[in-house]
């Protein structure tokens, strides 16, 4: 199943048609997207026999956030190799984790207002929680995952490695720093959920291309080692890292300005558009 | 104003009695806590004139956290000099923000479960935003707060201080590690809001006792770094950073045990009691 966000409703969306999720189902679901987490299963064992007999064409720059209100962003840092090595962190014993607030999510095609600084790119595999997961095992955590999207962790580096602690929370949140999208891809989609193609490109060159079983904690393992702490909760997201390839570590060093725009890409889910002006 | 959480419904405190918002209102306000802040202009100026003819008495210990639910739950560290001293860490030119993941936030009088580990204590003034605060200046800073309260970062401090950069967030968040409470106290009611007294004491001995004007980041200060990044939003709180006398820097160091009662204090709000057990 694919899920989107269109115009602040729920729609399934099977290639370019989409059906609003409270029409189809006599409001017995939807409309609000962030609302169907608070009954992920039977929300899906309802989609599965959903018919599309009320689809209808949609444009994809109109969805938004396929998951707009999450109550927790959960944001891992350092988690493929080559990325830690190019940051100048070794590899972690625990996957390093802040948030982005959620204040910092936005939907595909969005357009951010770069604030002063060095805005750079973090295309990243972003896990949505289905089911309140707390202290799982690996075998039982993708029961718990909803779905898949790509995601932008957007990252001004002033503001994120200023001080004597890093501030990524802080440095990642600015408006807009969040992009998600363009919808919700459920696991049973893949053909290998754990082993996806993962890149990013700004204004057409090439910038980020890694695969997702390059990371050091993979889906399931973020979900044992983030649960043994703090119950993840329907309709909460991860942000799972990124691969190597930002451009606070180019030589020169290479940032996001007003004109360009940055297209992620993971494969199974699609792409991600997100545009810029100077406006900030 | 005094405002509490009795029962997951919102409640005006007048000394030992108190008065439930949605009957006096006749529904017009409450009874969730959370949803006052959707249009908290509008409900002080209900509660301004609300009469306590129909109020009751109460039990503070079966009170919840006055702000149950916040969209951002923002947390500042090394906030006090004598705090970032004893912490190792040079005092900062901007406020250290991390978050204490929202699952984590519980009421007065919680029990919380110790996981394994060193748990320690930190009180903190907790800022609670009454109206969308972007952007703001000093001067507007504190007509955005809705009140405040007393709050405990409690902080295992393997996880924290593991790894190559702080997991402030995830050390920070298990499960009922954000003791809030006992109620919001809306700024009008302190005699100096900026200089309040704040200490805290395990188990009968004193621990940590400051005042709240020897932050770094007084909280328009806060305001305005955090505004100037994130939208703060109505019901999003802020753990404004803890005095000197953690115990991970006592000689020898002293954690939280499963008998003890940690008992927080600030001047015009009262105390925030909590107790813990092994069952972790």
């Amino acid at each position: 199943m694919k899920l989107g966000n269109l115009h602040g409703r729920a729609v399934l969306i099977d290639g370019d048609r989409a059906t609003d999720v409270a029409a189809a189902s006599d409001g017995h679901f939807g409309p609000d997207p962030q609302a169907l987490f608070e009954d992920w299963p039977g929300f899906v064992s309802w989609a599965t026999d959903a018919g599309s007999a009320a689809s209808a064409p949609f444009d994809e720059a109109e969805l938004g956030a396929p998951v707009p209100a999450p109550r927790q962003v959960f944001a891992i840092g350092l988690n493929y190799a080559e990325h830690a090595a190019e940051a100048g962190y070794p590899p972690d014993a625990m996957p390093v984790t802040f948030t982005k607030f959620p204040s910092s999510i936005v939907g595909p095609d969005a357009v951010v207002a770069l604030p002063e600084g060095h805005v750079d790119w973090e295309v990243e595999l972003v896990v949505v929680i289905g089911t309140r997961a707390h202290r799982v095992t690996r075998e039982d955590a993708w029961s718990h995952v909803a779905g898949l999207t790509i995601g932008q962790d957007l990252s001004e580096r002033i503001t994120q490695l200023q001080g004597s602690a890093p501030q990524f929370s802080l440095g990642k949140s600015f408006l807009g720093f969040g992009p998600t999208g363009p919808w919700l891809v459920t696991p049973d989609e893949f053909a290998d959920r754990d082993d996806l193609a993962i890149s990013c490109a700004l204004s057409g060159e090439g910038m980020q291309s890694s695969r997702t079983s390059m990371m050091l904690y993979d889906v399931p393992e973020l979900l044992v080692r983030l649960s043994a702490v703090c119950p993840l909760l329907p309709g909460d997201i991860i942000f799972s890292g990124t691969p190597s390839g930002i451009g606070n570590r180019r030589t020169p060093p290479r940032f996001i300005g007003p004109d360009d725009v940055l297209v992620s890409e993971i494969e199974g889910i699609g792409t991600l558009t997100t545009r810029f002006t100077s406006a900030g």
